[in-house]
């Protein structure tokens, strides 16, 4: 294997495989990358046997065959090295590379004990905005907690069904649902549990890529994320059955507010320093005769805060307790300027939802006190 | 006790004193911040003992007093709390904080318990630009590592002598000097040893503040940092004889070298990716025939690197091993685009300087192959 390519080609390209790689112990393989040349394109693949990453890049080719090394190390060395044309040269074992004025040899493990990264098939394929996905994972992901215990909802749930996905996750504290729009239609309708790692992944790729569209291929147990010509991430999809969420949503409330999204997301922080430490509760009471929510915390040793939130109240006076971070999460993730906030009892879910966009809500489980 | 002020005013001044309060539980106090209204004056101090700071802010006193209350619980507080006026009150062993809508209770400790911040007499007195402390303060204290069988190292060692000081730490594996200039003169000469983590606050509110001058009260163990009349910062000083390191400052050179800072740098942590894991070598060989400097590391198990880099080389042919970190750290201070080598042997200090500026040394010891 040789072939030469500029340092920001190659660059780009590990640090988008590399972050994956692994520092396994007992499967060292999997901290390699793996570099292969073949039919006259250079590409880079990683693996940690749930999600595979393949970066292509552009280069010229004087000699194909395929090698790996370990991933970080060529990758924070690649980086390094000065915006010049890079050689690389596999003699034996060992992969010469050459850069200007520097010169390095780097030891690594034949290609054919590197793990397959799964092939689809593109039957079933939908195109979505770049954009869109990377607004709505952000929305989503925060409410995701990994349990092993609870695979089905360690995940992401992707609901396709005709012009429209809808994204949703919960920890069973909270829950966040994200609906976007397809490019094209979805025929008929699809349930899907995608790991959060593997979303993490696609989220920084698409973070760090400026790609306007995306292609997802479906197959019976894998999913694969197309950002264009060059990076595909292949991902395996969580077994099982995601719990019937939409019961949870609360449909009706006895209590509506409007309020300015920054300024209560701000007295939820003031009264959180007043928590108990290891407690994270914080009251909120609503008055609609006089247009405000009051937020307030206690603890006896420390002090107490109450803070009143102007806000179009209407319906019943109400109150409920709610852990601070699951509510600043909310409207941290809220992007609109003004929050609607729904309540039925000081023992019902809590509705959160940015006014003037039906797109998104999030629901939170109260304390009872 | 019961004041007014503006809520940039208190932040302002909580933030400089709340960094050293702590959250002991042995003597819980030393977690409060003392706020004192005396003499038309309201003052705000944090003491570990060890230092101790003092903010006056500005302010419309009503009722004088003094109190004391969580320093990091007030600090995060009023940081959050509008632009606006903020009152507080004390009643009782209670602080009320009004502010807009914010209304806070929070409770705390009469402030006889607080200890007693020493004050110093005005009889030795320097003044110096702040920032060019500042940046003598960068250049020496990441040199100095705290070894409490060594506490006389353990400080930054100030030498006053007519218009000059001389700012000086070690770790005892290397060495940075630095010399600047005072505004006017010290009557003689002085030497000092001033805790590090004295200087790395000293440090933070010379980053924080914009003022262009500072003072400094000398007494027998004690130093006082005066940035403005609003902030002062106490110390006590380190006892004990500072080791004569001049004595392995290298006097004479058999191989010099000029060679670009940054370059370099880049080429030692291009190396540093191939040292064996713990092991910090990396080797410089000097070729003056040839006019250049490579720079060398080997990790059998991983591969290796070799970096030749361009330099104006004089005097013999040289290598040297290095603890790549130390050398770095030396590269990285050295606050100018040239940098000068100069090397005895494989076993004797290394001297690196910046080019075309005396006020700056740095010393790395050999490592011995």
């Amino acid at each position: 294997m040789k072939f030469i390519c500029t340092q920001e080609n190659l660059n780009k390209g590990l640090i988008i495989v590399s972050h994956i790689a692994g520092r396994s112990a007992t499967l060292p393989i999997l901290n390699n990358v793996l570099i292969k040349v073949s039919g006259g394109v250079i590409s880079l693949s990683t693996t940690n046997l749930e999600i595979g990453i393949t970066a292509k890049i552009r280069g010229k080719v004087t000699k194909e065959g395929e090698f790996t090394v370990q991933a970080k190390l060529i990758a924070d060395y690649i980086n390094l090295l000065p915006k010049e044309n890079i050689e690389l040269d596999l003699e034996e074992q060992t992969l010469f590379i050459k850069c200007d004025n520097y010169k390095t040899s780097i030891k690594g493990v034949s290609a054919n004990d590197f793990p397959l990264i799964p092939a689809l098939d593109e039957r079933e394929s939908v195109n979505l905005k770049a954009g869109d996905l990377k607004n709505a994972l952000a929305q989503v992901m925060f409410a995701v907690a990994v349990d092993e215990s609870r695979p089905e909802i360690s995940g992401v749930l992707f609901s396709f069904s005709g012009k429209n996905l809808v994204i949703a996750g919960t920890d069973s504290y909270r829950l966040a649902e994200r609906k976007i729009g397809l490019i094209g239609e979805y025929p008929g309708e699809r349930k899907l549990i995608i790991p959060l790692r593997t979303l993490q992944e696609v989220y920084r790729i698409l973070a760090e890529s400026e790609d306007e569209a995306l292609n997802i291929l479906i197959n019976d147990n894998q999913i694969l994320f197309k950002f264009n010509e060059e990076i595909s991430l292949t991902s395996r999809l969580v077994e099982g059955q995601y719990p019937d969420y939409q019961q949870i949503i609360p449909q009706e409330s006895r209590t509506q507010a409007k309020v300015k999204t920054a300024e209560l997301a701000r007295v939820v922080k003031s009264a959180s320093l007043f928590c108990k430490p290891g407690i994270n509760d914080v009251k909120l009471s609503f008055d609609p005769a006089k247009g405000e929510i009051t937020v307030s915390s206690v603890n006896s040793a420390v002090g107490e805060n109450k803070v009143v939130v102007a806000a179009e109240t209407t319906g019943e006076k109400n109150e409920v307790v709610f852990n601070y971070r699951y509510l600043l999460d909310g409207l941290n993730n809220l992007d609109s300027e003004e929050a609607l906030l729904g309540l039925i009892s000081d023992s019902a879910p809590g509705l959160l939802k940015p006014a003037g966009n039906q797109n998104y809500l999030y629901v939170i489980m109260p304390i009872r006190q």
